[in-house]
């Protein structure tokens, strides 16, 4: 036989964890999607079915679940440190654990310019994310967002590129720049405010977008991570997946119409999609953290 | 030969239309998502192959653009209302439309405290609708809105209701309610403030989801269609689609944890499916105005 | 008060019922997604939250899955017209019911050439569809599929249509012709073998769209509808919805490429979108059974 | 500046290039979704805007199109590499390249018992993945399938596994077990018959799942990988990841009925998720070649 066991994991993934706070009149919601995956010795499940060192999946559901009673969801980042702590230090055969968590914003609905104690609307814009990776060398945080939505009308070019015998691009000093960001960034530790450094990140992350005059969406993403390194001394790294969500300028002129940076067209595909990892100078890499799939990508 | 053709429509579905105002240094957007569907005596094309009557749909899809050039997007409705009339008007054999548009919403994005004059962030609560029927006896406008996700983690009840052999459901006095809410409704005329107008409904839906205390979904969407009705005297009708969004509490007690309303799994399918049509006492029938498609639907 | 309320009808939409037969080696499976809804006086549920005559859609969803216990899933027409049924003639104050189905097929895995006994893998063309109204007056029967996705590499012409000045589409007599079929056909009665009626009209559908000649997607419908009721007695109406997915020859003249109808790019959006209802002379009208929702569309 | 820029790639993700081959009455079609991603020196284009080494996505895209007429569709395997190496070899700044490439299956409709020249309905079964990274070294393929939904309605079980004070879950002689599988492998080199070779691989998974008993989906895992190195030479590693799609029996207790492996629900959200790796023994390593992304995961 010459086929051999490598890496595996396995989990629960999607355990949708709504937690609600009650103690006042001004109630309190976390909207979560959990998902947790577990790496040790699992071997003999795999060649011989035995189950022994299998904590089921269904378990680590029931824990995610008994984990919000009982200590609430201070922030993704906080549960799932939590979470993937209690699969390493307290379930034998585990020895690393990965909890990836997504979660949804619920704005008060305002009512005679009052906010309501207990009635929400879900905000849609982009989704919080967390993925936290536990073995017994420690516990590294990555925070992050992904479909945050921007769009600038002006103040992007793209020109002075490479051309080959299949270019067939004008040149642009006036367009539409739009993606739908997905950044996650890594923390030096875990002594940090996460809901506060969020909104921070966020905040850095969209204003850069907006002031920055773009040359590229790539010299955009560097400005917005070098803005976050520079304002979050606890962020060490940041990746960007970003696709280039074209707007293309709509041909008029059959129409004896000039369009004058006025009507585009929104295209869904293809998308150009560019991602870069921004790091501060220094910081110890952190390879395996990122790395959420251990089987097909 | 005993086959029929019987009602018929064609269109262009879908057609991504982006329009910019940028006579200022503050940049305006309108981003929509335009449907039009021609009605009228296109028996040929179907029977014989002749389009000597077929306006291509792709000519649709440009007269949509054309039109954002020329006209501008003053609100969904009154772009759709231009679409529809254009086509029973202008085009011969033409003689119902229906435009349906679909409206992304996006939020100034805030730098150092103030509005940002050419970049946004995209709102992903509700996508506002606008569907215009125009033929020659006039003009048909219902606006509206989908997903609009709603919920209240108490003020709702459901009990008292009807059981048969298979029924299993207990009663509850306090749960959650949450529905991603689709509303539509119908002006008396064309002298509507859309814009000012949608803001109104869309604020009484939410405060009346909010405030009135519920024993269903149902007198839910009573409640809020009699609240538009009274609060917009231009709205004659009302209809509703809400799907009960289920969050269910998660029994806790295997793990000797008491579960007060705390912690939810919020549930995906199946849904309960609650739909109404709330009207004002003596208006005018509008059946056909509802009628989106006339094939399969 | 001038609100009144309207039409209004509640259901449990997306019960997915997985039924087996194992009652040999060789085991049956059929995969549903039932959605139940029902007619009747529930005006109190709405307008004073009293519920004793609701029958809970938690119970709506428990009837599904008994019944297929019960009654097996003879076909998925056969199925929604027993839950129907029952609703109408076992519960009190429902007076009409729709349930709609959709069936998921499954095809036997074939090891060493012989169809499995209890293996399958998931068909992902089509999906079939049954809704079925009942009422005091009697039961309608509408079969149907969706997601019939069709491609023809020649055999299709666009030329001869209306022009204006907005149209800038050149004429074609060779193209690529697809799209993504919704149907659905209503029975005259209910005395029809209903599985094998699906593979006829499938079939149908099928080789009409491939062997005649298509001067339109219009005059393609209704060749299509025309053959079902010609080769199907049983059939008195079919419905169309066609999105005409797009393939546009892509230019490769910059490259000193010559496209003779061999290289396309598949558009997304915007797509042409054609309806039409093919009757057969004579039969009584149905409209209402035609209605899935009587909320907002 | 304590920020460097450290991994990145740019491309254009889903060109939808579909590809006819109409030489004679029986016309070919191969439908594939190109992504394409380019690696090397492009830091001036993130530090300083300066694109003169940036090869536009539009050019990658235009490339796609002009190399399915040049080329044609051998597999996707071999138009991806063809893509690769023409990046890497032809275009100077580019060190390396990675194109992932879905393929839509299409079978021809069948008319009076023939198979027809030029009209075909799409398969929805799995999609058909490949997945090439060229660069100075050398060319690595990965040929794969997802969205390959399985099902075995007896043949599994699930029992022995570790318990803890979370644990709920009863054990089972005989549930069923789903799986929408995803499945990538690695060819040792480039002289496969890809197409011959796909086919073999989706059969010896099929007829592995069919008739191994499982004690968990891991095992079934391992021996579907197993088989595979076992039956085909040219594979070196194949990578799993399967979400277990749970069927739960159906409690029809309450109404006086036994559920004997008859009646199941399909649910939705959580899933159990395993991944596994399976390699062949002496394999070189290969691990940059499963790096779809470099930024965000």
């Amino acid at each position: 036989m010459t086929a051999r066991l490598h890496t595996h994991q396995y989990g629960k993934a999607e355990t949708r964890v709504v937690r609600m706070v009650r103690d006042s009149p001004r109630h309190e919601i976390r909207d979560l999607n959990v998902s947790t995956a577990l790496r040790g010795d699992f071997a003999a499940a795999y060649l011989d079915g035995d189950q022994s060192s299998v904590l089921p999946t269904d378990t680590q559901k029931n824990t995610a679940f008994a984990f919000a009673k009982q200590h609430g969801i201070g922030s993704p980042e906080r549960f799932a440190t939590l979470l993937a702590r209690h699969f390493v230090d307290d379930v034998g055969p585990v020895s690393g654990a990965r909890v990836d968590v997504e979660e949804y914003a619920w704005e008060r609905v305002v009512v005679d310019g009052a906010e309501h104690g207990h009635t929400w609307v879900r905000s849609g814009q982009e989704v919080r994310t967390a993925s936290v990776t536990a073995d017994d060398a420690g516990t590294t945080v990555i925070a992050g967002l992904k479909d945050l939505t921007v769009l600038k009308s002006t103040g992007s070019e793209f020109r002075g590129f490479l051309t080959d015998e299949y270019t067939t691009l004008p040149e642009t000093t006036d367009r539409v720049l739009a993606t739908s960001l997905v950044a996650q960034w890594r923390y030096a530790g875990a002594d940090v405010d996460y809901d506060a450094t969020y909104r921070t990140v966020r905040g850095v992350l969209l204003s850069t977008f907006a002031t920055r005059h773009s040359l590229a969406l790539q010299q955009t993403l560097w400005h917005m991570g070098e803005a976050v390194l520079d304002a979050v001394d606890a962020v060490v790294e940041i990746r960007f997946a970003a696709p280039n969500k074209h707007h293309f300028l709509v041909d008029l002129s059959p129409f004896g119409l000039e369009n004058r940076g006025e009507v585009f067209v929104a295209a869904d595909r293809p998308y150009g999609l560019i991602e870069a990892v921004v790091v501060r100078e220094g910081a110890a890499d952190a390879g395996e953290a990122w790395t959420r799939s251990v089987g097909a990508p």
